[in-house]
């Protein structure tokens, strides 16, 4: 048996071993919440014209005002771009509308008042030359980086994409992922709940904890522990899946039959055990195809702690997506560690009147113990320590 | 024309006028990321039974150790329970297995040695009387709240669900939703642009910004400035959708129809005009049926803040989602604050080395200026002011 390794070398080595899932285009109604992979550039100069800010009349501005502007026809937004007759006539404009030519100053309709079929400036009203005019390409040129691949794209990235004229969206394809269930003792959600049984719940909470961030092409699956059934299921699933998450059967017991039915299904072995709790037993894995195998304990927190803090990240990384920074909480209480492995503590997050992200500590009793975690955001990661993480400490943390 | 008014006013307005959307009932698998609106019990008690942690072997505890315990049996995971014969007796556990009848000592696999038919303790090794038991309902007992009405479901509800049997989830009925954008001067992302022409983007931003909280029922349409065609298209939507959603021709000017056309369509106005920039000419009414009727500036800025500010927030609320309290950053440099208005920021989000939330402004020029959005992660609210809000000033931050 080899010795576990760091929370840290496995990062690594899931990174290294990822398979890339490629890129597909979608039309722009499906790209939100996709990932980015391809550069936007701005289709034209933002604004494209000189855009008028305000409803009201565009003229030629003057050192002093003209006692009336003649009203020399109407500019509204969309309409091909009108001329100004002369510096004493004026047009009327609305929000949108591209400025006239020949103007050069937009006087808002509060400021004036209608005088058959001229307009006087309010009493006093000095313009400003250039005023309420969005100049064409002060936002940004046509051509300029708008967005670059291995973004998320959310609503400002959508309002760009359309404003562009990105009717078709490269984004990182979705890998089909399979999650097995492992385990005699379980039963579905609606099935009699017999004697030595429960109801299985990881494959349900780690396809959700998928689903939030995209990956919705995900078959949940049930086998029980029968080494003959597992390699039956795992080689139907490796020729038809690239991702497979595993929870149950991962440990050292007679009935852990996982680890030998992957290696017998062609699935190379990268790690088995990391120096962490919850989660030691994890499992990860190369099948020949390059599918990526992750094999998590059957202990409800350490599964979704497993799904969160690995398979997550490494699934969101193969798309394409660029790492953000992790985030960053302070334990507002003390919380016992392990001194030899790296802990996971389930946590309440809230920002204070400072602006402090405070992270509450609600540490399950046992691996087993989900009873509690509705409470909760996600896990703290705390290094092996002599002594409990003291309230203070500054941690990283992983959101459900 | 009625003074504008405050924000907060805004807020309880909109809560006071919005219908409720009603409940449904969906498979488990429809629930992830829906609001809850039923309470969910413990179905038994967790763990059902007493509960096997280490694979090993279950014996009687004693105060000295048998020499040998002779192997009775074998109580897998999932198996009907064993009863231990004698005290001089042992049964092979697994993980998750239900405790044999007579036992109260899990004795871990590392811990024994094999000899024929029975197992010997390795050198000196002394368990303890109920090590590696996991008690009947220690974690939470039958009936028990596990999730009450108004939590938003994510992966470790999903868990609690399908641990309890929760096969039909009742959760808030997501309502259908029309968003309008109005003006002659928008042309959909795949058609040509004109002279004085842009594309059509803020029904795409602010779709994909609900669509992220679950409000997947949304329909986008556009209709030039024309009050006939706009009353049509009012009609038509009013009596199909729940909530209405129009951008543009809200304002003052000449061309400005929506506020009219909807109260001639007997939508009844609540407030026209909000204390803030961007997003002043914002309207709210309700129509005859009760729906919610949102009208929002046509600049991409605008739009967007309102949206996230007031449009989805209170359909969450609508959802029966119990409100979450608001995320405080701190600002990491001065920015311009508006003299009368409450400002609405741009600001990239990061936590620092102290787990402080520390926000960085982006302030956009202009309300149609959107280049620079998708380097920010929401808006920061400031309150008017004399001068620049200062850097260490802490705000409410409303995300994308």
């Amino acid at each position: 048996m080899t010795e576990p390794i760091g929370v840290a070398e496995a990062d690594t080595l899931i990174a290294r071993h990822m398979p890339p899932f490629g890129i597909e285009r979608v039309g722009l109604d499906q790209a939100a919440g996709r990932i980015l992979r391809q550069t936007v550039l701005a289709e034209h100069d933002h604004p494209p014209f000189d855009r008028v800010m305000m409803d009201g009349i565009a003229v030629r501005w003057r050192e002093t005002p003209a006692r009336a502007y003649a009203t020399a026809g109407v500019q509204l937004a969309g309409m091909a771009r009108q001329t100004l007759a002369g510096e004493d006539a004026c047009i009327e404009v609305t929000t949108g509308a591209m400025l006239p030519a020949g103007c050069d100053c937009v006087i808002p309709v509060e400021q004036v008042e209608r005088e058959g079929e001229a307009y006087r400036l309010v009493n006093g009203y000095q313009p400003a030359r250039g005023q309420f005019i969005h100049v064409r390409g002060s936002d940004c040129p046509a051509g300029a980086t708008l967005l670059a691949s291995g973004m998320l794209i959310g609503a400002p990235e959508m309002a760009l994409l359309a404003a562009n004229g990105v009717a078709t969206v490269a984004v990182g394809a979705i890998p089909s992922i399979a999650i097995v269930s492992t385990g005699d003792e379980l039963v579905a959600v609606d099935e009699p709940l017999g004697e030595g049984q429960i109801r299985r719940s990881n494959d349900v909470a780690m396809a959700a904890s998928l689903r939030r961030h995209g990956f919705d092409r995900v078959v949940r699956e049930h086998v029980v522990d029968d080494e003959a059934r597992i390699g039956d299921t795992l080689a139907r699933l490796l020729a038809t899946h690239e991702v497979l998450i595993l929870s149950g059967g991962v440990s050292m017991g007679q009935r852990d039959h996982v680890p030998a039915a992957l290696e017998a299904q062609g699935v190379r072995r990268v790690f088995h055990r990391i120096a962490q709790k919850p989660g030691k037993p994890m499992w990860f894995g190369v099948g020949s195809q390059g599918q990526a195998v992750f094999a998590v304990p059957g202990n409800p927190v350490s599964a979704l702690v497993c799904a969160i803090r690995y398979v997550r990240p490494a699934l969101l990384a193969a798309l394409g997506m660029t790492p953000a920074p992790a985030e960053m909480v302070c334990l507002d209480a003390a919380v016992d560690t392990h001194s030899m492995l790296t802990s996971f503590v389930p946590v309440h997050v809230h920002t204070d009147a400072q602006g402090m992200l405070r992270a509450h500590p609600v540490p399950a009793r046992t691996s087993g113990d989900f009873a509690s975690l509705p409470r909760t955001h996600g896990v703290v990661q705390l290094a092996p320590g002599l002594g409990p993480a003291l309230a203070g400490t500054v941690a990283k943390l992983y959101r459900w």
